[in-house]
């Protein structure tokens, strides 16, 4: 039988942007999670104050491996 | 770093339509979720007998923060 | 070989709401079909008048098992 | 040449559910507007709270003739 | 209140195709889970090799009647 | 005026997997209608028991000319 | 009971173009049924040859209300 | 800071077809908005009245040049 | 082995509309390829100046048989 | 009743990339509008020149509350 | 610089079902293309004659790395 | 005749975000076409390494004129 992968969804918020919100969302998931592989953006969105986006928040689908397999 | 949530997807399901569907899952989800946050109704479908609607399914996706960050 | 299902879609209204609109598609469609299923909710708009939702349309697929197999 | 019609897009949020939010928001966008026409539901979402859903959050299209044609 | 159910986001592959890549993530899923009771694709692809398919991936979601209720 | 054709949608299910249960609802279809001509599959889902997929069911729009003309 | 109607998918097909295959399809669906009251545009497509489009085919979805209500 | 634009959606309607409707919008747009700059079909449909459609209705998104930057 | 068939995506443009700016893509494409067999509209958008439609631009996809099999 | 939002559709372009010009287009909305909450990334395009990505294009829709409620 | 992969799209076509037409599709493609890294389904569709799909059609993209990086 | 464009689809990879794997995409294709015009991002994904994201991978589609018209 091949490997069987499991996706979670989290969103990670960044005040600098896109990316740092990406690297944010997978250094967290990683604290708790091994076999990390890839991700998937399914949203980008914010929050603004001041006419400033405050918050940029990624919404990703995170891929890891499933272990005793 | 900012704040990191996650997504879950539930299925509610109720006799009486789509907002009673939506509160039992997320009271549902509460019993051993902490930090509920918000949610978004992705699908409502349902199962018919004898010419009635005999339970509405309402799938959401329910977002929480993850706690020590 | 296993059970064929067809499904049609039909657009119930209401002015009491979202929840009666599925009802009402229902209950007509069950004078004239039998085996009536499942349904998914595909759509919901409306008209207004007078600053107010007049009629509340929701677009269902209803399937229902056909008979002879 | 045919009317024009111009759309907008509302949230309105209640405390009770889907109708009532499709109600505020068309309720407040016919205070400012004339020839309201029609309404597409596009999204539905909402906060949490406690448990329990505090308030729904429904995102309308809303219809409206352009006056003077 | 009606039933609650999770649905949870799995990959399969396979060497064989379709039909067994659904296979292996159920299977997978069922070692760890109780209550499984559908499954949803979402998408399939795959990884190519000496002009060959080599590992066919299905991405499902599988929903399971969450426990105590 | 050129030809003109129906869809129909349809869901097949088979115990054996995808091409199986396109078959089966294909051939439920031709038993009472004529000048059927293609098909498109629209989602592929299933009942799950004893970790193991039970039914794969396809649903399929199924194309047919229509006849007098 | 508010009204409830049905909708059907139709592809109509015309060497003229988008319009054309339009109007063919709802007068040939204006044959065998009553009370047609709108189309919504899903697809527009067609075959070539010689270096030209011979047919667009349209597919649409045709409402109209249920009679005996 | 580069060029900022806006987008509104109109919905054009012609006995004539999808061209005329998308050209009705547009001018009907052009009589109170400057720069308008180009233009999306997000939907196509239209009412139909003794077997012939009507209007055909075009929704499109215009996007235009905010002035003062 | 069953036929294999390519499919690019080209974007016509026309003065004229629609059907105008599908038939122009597609004699361009039939210059360099051969076994040109079907199309499927993507995207309508366009030009605006004056406040006229200038350029109707079809994105389509254009299918084609690869020659040796 | 409920707050009421309103949501506005902008473009905004830049030469540095992304987050910059969801950073432009949010300044420019908020010299003439109040109460900006939040914003939602619908498409990234752009044009190139010599090789190179000149203008980053982000769509974004921006919501905000409506005053007098 | 990073990788860079192109991606184009091709529709295997079998007697025998899915899996053998995404065989038949990338065999195609390897005989005039190196590199050749992963697929991804896109649709399936196919052709019924005597009651009976006579072509599965199953359109897949196709993504293999650029060399000279 | 209007003009004529190819869109073709790449995906550009970068260690360093989003901006930088459309540059390089991008850079990749002018290479060996000429007359590039635009892109549209389709996809934003990437590869996990401990607990970081090594490759951020951007889809895009890149439109170029076709020369001789």
């Amino acid at each position: 039988m091949g490997n069987v992968y499991k996706k979670i969804e989290l969103v990670g918020s960044s005040r600098e942007g896109v990316d740092d919100a990406i690297r944010g969302a997978i250094a967290k998931a990683s604290e708790s999670m091994r076999n990390l592989d890839w991700f998937e953006v399914k949203e980008i969105r914010g929050w603004i104050q001041d006419g400033q986006p405050q918050h940029t928040q990624v919404t990703l689908q995170v891929g890891f491996r499933l272990d005793d397999e």
